[in-house]
């Protein structure tokens, strides 16, 4: 088994791993169904701006997200280089199944701090999912697949509001107890502040130091990259974005775009990061999404170019004065 | 003379002060004229929203920016209260004149930290715009107005990249030395950065400890808001916003728009800070700019609503299982 965090190992100290989720939580809510071989070119095209990490697809029923139900397709395509970790959404057990006839890297596990949120993207009460894990680890340390394990709304729930922190602590000690060390905080509908991720954040280390945290912010309220200027400051060093700022949840009211990994790549250089990404490149990718997804993309960066982009003065008028 | 900076004495330690421009820097580089009257409709419902200073019009050419050329009925048309303070931008000393006559409370002096960016902006050298302050600064004061000093591209130069900290020491001095003692760093391009905002902060507040300084952010490369967390760590409590997000030059290649005021109001009320702004009436504004423009603005929480705002579970499908 690939351990998720092994990529990053013998990086130096300023490094930062951004996974890539794009194709899953980004397109999961598209209605056009972009074909298997485009997933393929982008994801390989990503892989050659650098990133490393990858929530690749989804393990769900193939009826719930129509758009991932070419998971085995996909993870068979990709060209994956040495440092290359890809993850997946994995629900249940017949999912770890399919999984593991991929040769998938690590398994997201997940379950959301909500009960109702829970039951709308998982149909079932948070106890129930906690109560599934374990079947889901046998079948993927059988397999030799590592595990993430992931909360949702972990920062507020559209439905609940603010959550319940022992729902919160119940679902992480639940992936201590199976021996998951890496955990993702799912920010699901964009309901994290720089107060909250700071303070979950601190609750979190403080109680299970040995926990490799990352953030999963989207940036439905614009305070997306915000956040994760908190999230630096309190040591996290992995978060998860999206081409272009993709992305959105289905089953959750009000949920747009992951943060956008081209922003998130220009925001950690420009703040002494790094990140093994190549931006130009990172830009390319996201026009490649755009075009294969025929709509504007969010990402701010694809649009505005590097920083010192220089335009010549003769492209714009002097002012009458 | 009301002093920009009299409005927030006697606020509690964590106010910041938010500077609205939208109807200044958010309209100028709109082709769509909006009415006086519509404009008007629209300040004094930021007024009624909590909004207590604005970037309200500018005085310059109206064969420039056709789009101000109604400062001076906008002015006479707002209803101000008694906390009000209306700022503009005056480039010469015939708008310093127009303005005399308009009550405006202070005038915003300006001149770009790149000889190039000035040239095209105000078609003159830096030299030369400093120069030019003295003779604003005294038909500003005969009329009672007070002055804040701006300094444009003042984190980098879309034309020249890095601009020369020379060059911005410069104007600077030149504005102390007349008496200013408030001024505004303006990333006019989106080339701020959470390093270059407070490496240029410090250097600023270590030379000048008696100046009080805004930041005027855009947001072109999705990093608006986190250089606002930034400059909240080092001590800035003063921020320029654009209604909806509105906003750009005309005379910058890559200029988009201003941070959002609505996103901005958000991201400081949940950072426990205090701004005197009701969010929701803060969004029904950036909807009615959006109307009289019609056409989408970029702002988020005018779109995602406040972040408790909750919705039914019946409004989301349940997923399939």
């Amino acid at each position: 088994m690939k351990n998720p965090s092994a990529t990053s190992s013998g990086k130096p100290d300023n490094w930062v791993d951004i996974i890539e989720v794009g194709t899953r939580d980004g397109l999961q809510i598209e209605a056009k169904i972009i074909p298997a071989a485009k997933k393929i070119e982008i994801i390989n095209a990503m892989i050659d701006s650098g990133l490393r990490q990858f929530e690749v697809t989804s393990f769900v029923s193939p009826k719930a997200v129509p758009q991932l139900a070419d998971a085995v397709e996909v993870m068979a395509g990709v060209k994956r280089r040495a440092d290359t970790c890809l993850m997946a959404l994995v629900p249940n057990v017949k999912g770890a199944e399919r999984a593991a006839a991929t040769g998938l890297d690590a398994a997201v596990l997940f379950c959301s701090a909500s009960e109702t949120h829970n039951f709308k993207n998982l149909n079932r009460r948070i106890q129930d999912s906690i109560d599934g894990f374990a079947p889901i680890m046998e079948t993927l340390q059988q397999a030799g697949i590592g595990a993430v394990g992931a909360v949702a709304t972990a920062f507020g729930c559209p439905f609940e509001g603010e959550i319940e922190t022992v729902n919160m602590l119940r679902i992480v000690r639940a992936y201590v107890a199976l021996g998951i060390d890496h955990l993702t905080l799912g920010d699901t509908t964009g309901m994290a502040t720089p107060n909250n991720v700071r303070s979950t954040v601190r609750m979190l280390q403080d109680q299970f130091p040995q926990l490799k945290i990352s953030l999963h912010l989207h940036n439905t309220r614009g305070v997306g990259l915000a956040n994760v200027v908190v999230g630096l400051e309190e040591g996290i060093r992995r978060f998860d974005s999206s081409v272009g700022g993709l992305g959105g949840c289905p089953f959750a009211a009000g949920a747009t775009g992951n943060i956008c990994t081209e922003d998130l790549v220009y925001l950690l250089a420009e703040s002494g990061y790094e990140t093994g990404v190549d931006l130009r490149k990172s830009i390319d990718v996201a026009l490649m999404m755009e075009q294969a997804l025929e709509k504007p993309l969010p990402g701010q960066v694809m649009r505005a170019g590097e920083r010192l982009k220089l335009h010549p003065s003769s492209a714009v008028p002097t002012a009458a004065g």
